[in-house]
């Protein structure tokens, strides 16, 4: 059955090492790894020429549209290590009714992967190279999404999750979680108070810790986006992409795809201007971006509705703000209202509901379009990171009594 | 940019006329039509000898792999009047972990639809005619899937809606209703009573009637389930499908796309078995099935944790009836016990979240795999209908107080 080819089919890899993000020193591939010695994240490294030589863009385009699609580009070695919930090619959605003066607006909804966002790329590799590597139980901290993306894929594995999540992270995500089989608590602090947990339960529990670019393969994962955007454009890029930043893993791996198909000879010219959008409430990368620094410090008192980008310290900053001044993009930050009043503007006037991280791209979009940051001609491309079902939305409350005579003049 | 090709590239057209679903007698395409005189379903019928002399499954599998790749196959005949969110091909996901003693178990996972349902296809179908057709105001009852898919591509075509759902319809469907730009109202009745405010209230305030089957065009975009599904397969079906059948626009949609494709020559051998699932608490088909009529009397009382299924009648039972019968399928109901006890086990067992329509189709396979009617030769696909994110889930209460040394021997 052709859907499942890019599952059931043998294909060759390219992983040759792994190399620490921040001093370049090389480590095995193929075996368990964690952080550099300098306690950073670890990059995947390819023979990217041999890659080149023997894969072709017409052949991809043959593979039915998903993820795996791209498995010469990804970690996994063996086939029967691939877990997949069926992660689909998101679309990309034009919104031309919000476009004034400016270039085109397109959205990549990502709420569409399995457990309804974009955390689903990261784990998917990430469960599949702990499958791989031997390992069967996972741990993680998480704002809710990564967390239901764990839960889902280690049960596919047949493995173990366990997962921390902030006191208020919203109910359905909690739920979701627990549903899909994990073992879930709420912790009275933020995401890094969930890590400690995590960090400092290794030596008792013997779970794997799977907190954010604590392992390698997250990123991979989330490379796809960046594969996956330019193969829908045709082995084009769009002028700027808004993203929203928690830990941004999702911007690391896509600029890291970018430059890898631009060595590979896939792509040419300019790479897109790499926008990290923050909320006012909780804006470390903003602030090093604007002081020139490489490094964020913690952010204290962080706070806004968008719980996925409220992470006050992100230990791939570094990578995240080499990507931005590297691609000619920047880092700002919106504020709750802008986050709140572009979910609705979007949603009431193209029926695109939009997770509120998305909607932070969104008013990330409409001010750096007045502020001149982003010009007129640029096209522009906003991650949705999640489904916008998974969070509270405002009341609806009218209600009729249908065994009355009704006014149709009041209603219609 | 070539993620747009199938919005923006003008196709032929194959619509002849329209017939009526019992009688058979002729209608005129291209203009404004609801009920057939004998107050029955429209079909939309095509040249389908013409489509298949100008069409080939290469060229289709050149295109994006969305709903408007199959543009000839549908009624639109004005590019510009496609209003999309976004319809990619839904993943069809296997579940080998749960085959015991039976052929494949294959999902599709509806639920990655735009508004997060099955719904998308039908309503994106539907209000692209509507807006073909010059209708600007539409107005529907719904268990809240529906609602929410028109409420959307309603605002994306710049169209009022209003929307009337039974009073214990989920509160997340409500609240994304009203998120998505339509009017919502809570009835204190059923769907049968929101659709007798709905066709009452149509002279008073000028609305079209957008109930299940009162327009020709649902069950065209419904059709792409089945069109999607074989070319997903290399042009071929699957032994039996489920589908958890309430208006049944879906089966009956899809029992068209496959006599269609059987007509032009792209499907040869045996069709797929239709399998009708309903709950025990509302079961209009199955009882008809089992009396051997062709007309469903209404069910009283109808009640099921599946709401999407609570349909106590529907105006095109009889092309249920006769789809299933044609194709050597059956109907069946399951409790509400098995719905809910299924939805745990493959959302625990395999990670994939089925929402409770969905986990119906579940309990129907196992139950007739145990009854006989389906043998363990037989592959089998479930539609899971929507996302399992639109409807409650049970508790997840765990908590733990990080001010506090943790023990770990009680976590992990």
């Amino acid at each position: 059955m052709s859907a499942f080819e890019n599952l059931t089919t043998n294909r060759s890899t390219y992983v040759t090492h792994l190399e620490c993000g921040l001093k370049g020193d090389r480590y095995e591939a193929d075996v368990i790894q964690q952080l550099s010695k300098a306690g950073r994240p670890l990059l995947v490294k390819y023979d990217l020429q041999g890659l080149a030589a023997n894969i072709s863009k017409t052949e991809l385009a043959q593979r039915p549209a998903d993820l795996w699609r791209y498995r010469e580009f990804l970690p996994v070695r063996k086939t029967e290590n691939v877990v997949s919930l069926g992660e689909s090619h998101t679309p990309l959605i034009r919104l031309s009714e919000l476009e004034e003066n400016s270039g085109q607006l397109i959205v990549k909804d990502e709420g569409r992967l399995p457990t309804g966002s974009f955390k689903a790329r990261g784990l998917c590799m990430a469960v599949s190279m702990a499958k791989e590597l031997g390992i069967s139980k996972l741990a993680m901290p998480t704002n809710g999404n990564a967390g239901a993306a764990l839960a889902a894929y280690a049960s596919r594995a047949g493995m173990q999750s366990y997962v921390f999540c902030p006191e208020d992270t919203p109910e359905v995500n909690v739920r979701e979680i627990a549903a899909q089989g994990a073992k879930v608590w709420r912790v009275n602090g933020l995401i890094n108070d969930c890590g400690r947990i995590v960090g400092e339960g290794k030596a008792a529990t013997g779970w794997f810790d799977f907190s954010t670019l604590k392992e390698p393969y997250r990123i991979e994962g989330k490379k796809t986006m960046g594969l996956e955007l330019a193969d829908q454009l045709g082995w084009n890029v769009p002028d700027v992409i808004f993203y929203p930043t928690g830990g941004g893993t999702g911007l690391i791996g896509m600029w890291k795809a970018f430059n890898e198909l631009k060595t590979m000879g896939w792509l040419s010219g300019k790479l897109p201007r790499m926008v990290a959008v923050q909320a006012t409430g909780c804006a470390p990368v903003v602030k090093a971006f604007e002081e020139g620094t490489r490094h964020a410090e913690l952010w204290k008192d962080a706070h806004t509705v968008a719980s996925g980008i409220r992470v006050p310290v992100a230990i791939g900053d570094f990578l995240i703000l080499d990507a931005v001044r590297d691609s000619g993009g920047f880092a700002t930050a919106v504020t709750d209202e802008s986050i709140i009043r572009g979910l609705k503007e979007v949603s009431e006037r193209t029926g695109l509901l939009l997770c509120p991280e998305g909607a932070a791209t969104y008013a990330a979009w409409k001010q750096e379009l007045v502020s001149g940051r982003i010009t007129p001609k640029e096209n522009c491309v906003l991650f949705n990171c999640a489904s916008g079902l998974k969070y509270p939305l405002s009341e609806a409350n009218d209600s009729i009594d249908c065994t009355q005579p009704l006014d149709y003049g009041l209603i219609g």
